[in-house]
């Protein structure tokens, strides 16, 4: 059985497509969370290990608690 | 109405609360986590700004989903 890919790649690639559905560009959704948008494509390319403050700011930038932007992680 | 309380805060205490409700310490939880047991405390006090790897590592010694442990959050 295929390794679990790690928790930061599985939590960029979700974050892309809560995004994308929400019809954010990458930069657009940057300037919404104001985080910086190479930072934002850092996390989406699971580079980052981000931390809860700026999980929150994702989350609340999506309009969904932590515990559904976590959903499926 | 009171300002909420920092997620940090919130997030500390579901911490506590599930830890106690499984019947660790707070040291033997730091243990089964592999996290200093200072670092738990600081955790649980809301701290600790802790990033996802330490997050699903919390989430794997409970047994439970990084959703579940961000549950009313």
């Amino acid at each position: 059985m295929a390794k679990q890919a790690d928790i930061l790649v599985r939590f960029g690639l979700r974050v892309r497509r809560l995004r994308q559905e929400q019809g954010y560009s990458q930069e657009s959704f940057a300037y919404a969370c104001e985080l910086d948008r190479t930072y934002v494509g850092g996390i989406e390319r699971g580079e980052r290990n981000l931390a809860l403050r700026n999980i929150e700011r994702i989350a609340n930038t999506l309009g969904i608690s932590i515990s559904e932007l976590m959903e499926g992680l």
